[in-house]
């Protein structure tokens, strides 16, 4: 027989359901058991009178067992699961779990000791598949915009960007690195001519801390688009990027989210807000007291980038603002100045900084000056020599898809929000 | 004024065009740019005598320098670019080229040194995009089927399946390796519940060897699925994943993989034709008069996938060919088995395999006992324990998309397919 997903079930039809025994409970004259697949999940009722055989094949048979059943789905008064119950014939135990070495007073770690269990609940179940909704509706978004999808090396010759907190890899009788990023091949895309290209890939960092925004790989989804006229296009297709993520994720689980998260999950207005860095020390100042410190002055920090969303939800009843005007010391050698003004911006979610976009730039002696400004000449030789033959004016950002799932989910950690994280400290299972 | 694509442009109206200088053809009345955007190209005529100005800003400009124009497009009859010309009234240099250190004759790994370059041909320009569409084609019909897009950690604690030709890491004051496969965590997502994932990420692998087919890291589409009944379940999944992919790419690019590539896109019928080691082997033999020699006996090699091509093409007029049934000695561990025969199969197209896939062992007791005697207990530790606590019959796959879109277009490497490539001996640029 054909398995039916358990919101497919129509009533008194002989079916098959199969799934995880939720819950396995043995009473004096009936076995209740809550089997769970990936739509749903419904009570399965045993008269153990009347099933002799099906109570003999379940003795010993734990929850978390991955079991299938043969009978019928009736409507039941007494049932909460949506007031169905399903009556089995035959039960098959396709996978019979040993006793959980986890419950629901487990620390963090210990849940990410045995991660796949710790999966398995509702909450994680709903939180990949979020992500995984609001990925598709960007990907989609820039594919109907005429992007390219690329995939660029993570093996790479030199120790890319700075220099520090890279990996270093055995690679034959020689040294490689894994790539902090795809800045410098996404930029290499627009010099071979693709125009409007994007990646979501792995990017690795080599930081010795253990934040809950720190991990030391992460999934990028990086984009990079050419013949703009200044970084206000990039802010622009920003915008229209997270607007179409997120209209995919209420569309498909915003009922969802409500109930589980108790979160709503707002589609932003266009356009977001946006504030020149030295303004919004003003703002912060006077409405909050803040002054940022004397080592923070031209950036942003922790905690301004809390106060930044209050002033944004305050001032404009927005979720999201820009924040432009850095100090070219805080920023890439690699964005485009003007007057001395990098052409570039962050921006703020939910009290974090989910993205660095800017304008790169493009022509060659200008980019070579920049890099050896900060003092980089040697190690970005390759880079710059995409800039000699020819490169259109281009721009581009990236933004780190679990922290932008664990900022709208409003999960405390990048360790509760990835499929599995890595740390430091961690790298099992 | 807004840029105007090329495609779009329309007779009359003053527009800008921006894109590469393809072209710079320099006689005694005339100045003729072939200019290209990703959309098309267009050829910009200047009459030297009436546009001094313009040709004073086109002095000392090469071929490969990014231009933008204002000015019209009017029809021409004595123009080859579609009957249309462009006439400018101003120039903007965006990017003055240098010389550029390439020409046709270039062998493949000039051209790998200068890529940037080299991709900037209408054909490898192209083959991208075709890569994107099949990828496109392939994850929306998974989106649709209900599939979770996981990302799986390529830093992992120990040196995965086999150990050799694995990848090291300098991780802090310990080893990491560089995952081969998601594999592993592929599974540990059908152990967390999920039913039915899908990954696009970089796989690595350590082999020292240069040919056509292998590279140090490439880009690999995994998906796993639960609830199946045996690995025909896997096929059957496989087949319809393919002709989604290759609608797709027919339905953007077919004509233009026509003209360039002179390649038909064939969309398959299904099923695919299938066919036992064995049986095949007596095939070969009886028409080809090809022989398996000794050590390759229960498996493939290079020689037999291109006559297995051949069969499938003569016998069902198919390009695919599944071929089932291999020596339990020949295949992972992992593979479930009935009766000592590994429950999988591979997919043959073009001559080449492109995909095993397989119905995975998910019972504890016999997963464990197969890995001991390939001599991987301890290695798999981690691994084996996603078995013990619930875990549903189930099964995957992978494909290389690069291999996939170099068989496709009938390239003759990897080299020429990847964006950029990696082997031992090249990690630049």
């Amino acid at each position: 027989m054909e398995r039916t997903l358990i919101n497919a079930l129509e009533e008194n039809v002989p079916s098959k359901i199969s799934g995880w025994a939720e819950k396995i409970r043995d009473t004096k004259y009936m076995i209740f058991i809550i089997l769970k697949d990936r739509t749903g999940s419904i009570q399965v009722s045993i008269d153990k009178n009347e099933k002799k055989e099906l109570v003999e094949s379940l003795t010993g048979v734990l929850a978390h067992s991955v079991l299938s059943f043969e009978g019928t789905m009736v409507k039941s008064e007494y049932v909460k699961q949506g007031g169905k119950e399903f009556l089995p014939e035959t039960v098959d135990i396709l996978s019979s779990a040993d006793a959980i070495p986890l419950d629901e007073t487990a620390n963090i770690d210990t849940r990410l000791d045995y991660r796949w269990i710790d999966l398995r609940s509702e909450k994680n179940n709903l939180m990949l598949n979020v992500q995984t909704a609001f990925v598709e509706g960007m990907r989609n978004f820039l594919l109907e915009e005429d992007f390219t999808e690329i995939h660029t090396p993570k093996l790479i010759a030199t120790a890319s960007e700075s220099g520090s907190d890279v990996f270093e890899v055995k690679y034959f009788d020689r040294k490689a690195y894994l790539a902090q990023s795809p800045q410098f091949y996404k930029q290499m895309a627009m010099a071979a001519g693709f125009e409007r290209i994007f990646e979501v890939a792995p990017a690795f960092r080599a930081e010795n801390s253990n934040t809950n925004r720190h991990t030391t790989e992460f999934t990028s989804f990086d984009l990079e688009f050419a013949y703009i006229d200044s970084f206000l296009d990039v802010m622009n297709m920003e915008e229209r990027l997270i607007v179409a993520g997120l209209t995919k994720v209420k569309e498909k689980y915003g009922e969802a989210i409500k109930e589980v998260f108790g979160i709503d999950v707002v589609i932003p207005t266009i356009p977001f807000p946006r504030i020149k860095l030295q303004d919004l020390y003003q703002e912060l100042s006077k409405r909050y007291g803040y002054v940022i410190p004397e080592h923070d002055i031209g950036d942003m920090n922790a905690e301004a980038e809390k106060l930044t969303s209050r002033y944004a939800m305050e001032e404009f009843g927005h979720e999201f603002i820009f924040v432009t005007d850095f100090a070219k010391t805080k920023r890439a050698f690699y964005h485009m100045r003007e007057n001395d003004v990098p052409q570039g911006y962050d921006l703020i979610w939910k009290g974090t900084e989910i993205t660095t976009g800017a304008q790169r730039e493009h022509r060659y002696e200008i980019i070579k000056q920049q890099a050896e400004e900060k003092g980089l000449g040697q190690d970005v030789q390759f880079y710059l020599e995409f800039f000699k033959y020819g490169c259109p004016p281009h721009g581009g950002f990236a933004i780190g898809v679990d922290r932008l799932t664990m900022l709208l989910l409003g999960l405390p950690s990048l360790k509760e929000e990835m499929f599995i994280f890595r740390g430091p400290s961690r790298l099992t299972p």
